[in-house]
């Protein structure tokens, strides 16, 4: 193979073939992809099924903690665990910009083989565009993922008067990760990226007999993103103890000096739960068997029926504030 | 809204949502999308599924008898009626360049709900990246697609010698409609991309008692590239009688002129159908029975086993010449 991607590897020609066989099918073949059929024909034991496509486009392609291959897996299945599903077959299609080196291509996609291969997830259908120089910025990945429902009924309407809030660790690792690394600020502290997989920490509790009432991956829009969205779908008003929100130092510190807020920034690795305050124990406990839940603590409380809802932060002083959801432009390519 | 789309409807705040509420689901809005959860359940009845993806970055974005909407609905769709599938469930996702029109996304949106509701086909997820100016040319739309397969076992594989090969119509009308008023080439007469959902014209031949061995709508790579697929697939040679191949006298000229063949041409609403020579008759009885289908003829037959096959074209005077896979990059951005 040449070492840069061709036009021609876009054109369904002889190279598409070869490219197909020798890059694609090297690290992410089973025999379910290597049909190269138009569609793929899977047979399923299961009739709930839950469906998720998302695009990535982060910049750098790669950052401490990730690259644009392991987010692209990681976030789809993060988007069907969330919903209850376990994560079972991925479609992968690449927009590739003429010259984009092989080998970070490959690095990429070897990447991706590690996560889906801890995931026992398969890449089962695919396609390949490259566009002509200065059409895209490098790469573009998407991808598109069902997985089996196990645990039925979860959604954003769900919240109830007397749930808590559970949040399963730091907040806005991602984000702050990528814009700094994008944007050249310097950290004498290391910030890796939280990209994750979170189907493995939530199957106990798909498993267990709790009642679950809403669960969210805090990614693009942040933590206040997720906490508006639930607001609004169950109409009702949310709290959350400021103190009590895990944000890393050198978060904190990069959101000061830049006048923003952790709230808004995105994590890949984290998710956030609502539940009846007489489950809040056991699930702590069950979640914090797994290493990705050893902070998860009670964030906060939904509050009463509100046909405007609020989201309402209490400051360690007792007093408190609403939440701005972030409605700016400042996080272009954050996942 | 903004009459251009601003990096804010990719953020995840305010602006999402109101992109989503006002402009999506204008257009798509179902009892499923409307959710907005971050995967949509489906509950199915059916075991069988196929599963699809494809990125549309064709350029222009609006053409004779299409768009990059119509064309992304299509595409996919396409690639799962040739699996047996009937089309249930769509995703969509959004790569849009800071700055583009939303007046030019609304009509791509619009041309998207006609095809989708004359092929009862629902939009039931999705996602929007807006990435800067320059990052991106325009819009680029990646669909995934579930079908339920109601006509099981069609593959590449299957071709056995005494097949033969059908042809629903005419060969590069997409193709040459795309680059020539991409480049700017002026002819007489119209010329309409064929652009069309296969799967009415292809559903009563699954429901029929036929046999079937394999289906695929020649798009990159063309006819040249479906055959070559086929015979590498199934190890044997495949031979096409050149004056049975319908080409449009525009296409044909275009060619000509160019130096190019119209079997490396893509089209995106006909069929090519491989099927034992004694259900041919009755296939095209029922094919024609359809306006897709109402030019549908036997192109050619599939010879003997082969370990490294070729396809061969016989001219009207009987002369035997190979087919050439294109291998080249001349046609980037054709879907």
């Amino acid at each position: 193979m040449n070492e840069e991607i061709l036009l021609s590897v876009g054109g369904g020609g002889e190279e598409t073939q070869k490219f197909l066989e020798r890059i694609i099918l090297k690290y992410l073949g089973n025999h379910l992809l290597n049909a190269l059929e138009d569609a793929t024909p899977l047979e399923v034991s299961f009739k709930r099924l839950a469906f998720t496509t998302d695009s990535f486009t982060v910049k750098p392609l790669f950052f401490k903690g990730g690259d644009i291959g392991k987010l692209s897996v990681v976030g789809t299945l993060n988007d069907l665990a969330v919903m209850g599903a376990r994560p079972r077959f991925l479609s992968l299609s690449l927009i590739i910009e003429e010259g984009f080196p092989l080998r970070d291509l490959e690095r990429i996609l070897k990447s991706m083989k590690e996560v889906l291969s801890e995931n026992g997830v398969f890449v089962v259908t695919g396609d390949t565009k490259v566009v002509p120089k200065g059409a895209a910025d490098g790469i573009y990945i998407n991808t598109s993922g069902i997985g089996e429902i196990i645990y039925p009924g979860l959604s954003a309407k769900n919240l109830k008067p007397g749930d808590v809030i559970i949040l399963s660790g730091s907040i806005g690792d991602h984000g702050v990760c990528i814009l700094a690394e994008r944007e050249g600020f310097k950290f004498e502290v290391d910030l890796e990226s939280d990209c994750a997989s979170l189907f493995p920490l939530l199957e106990p509790l798909f498993q267990s007999s709790l009642e679950l009432h809403a669960l969210r991956d805090p990614t693009r829009g942040g933590l206040a993103g997720v906490l508006y969205e639930w607001a609004r779908a169950s109409k009702v008003d949310i709290l959350i103890y400021e103190e009590e929100i895990p944000v890393k130092p050198q978060v904190r510190a990069f959101c000061e000096i830049l006048g923003f807020e952790p709230y808004h920034f995105p994590s890949e690795g984290r998710v956030v739960i609502a539940i009846p305050e007489k489950e809040a124990d056991s699930a702590l406990e069950t979640l914090k068997k797994h290493p990705l839940g050893k902070e998860a603590k009670i964030i906060g409380r939904v509050l009463e029926k509100r046909e405007i809802p609020r989201v309402y932060l209490e400051t360690p002083y007792g007093t408190r504030r609403i939440l701005e959801l972030m409605d700016g432009e400042f996080l272009p390519r954050i996942c």
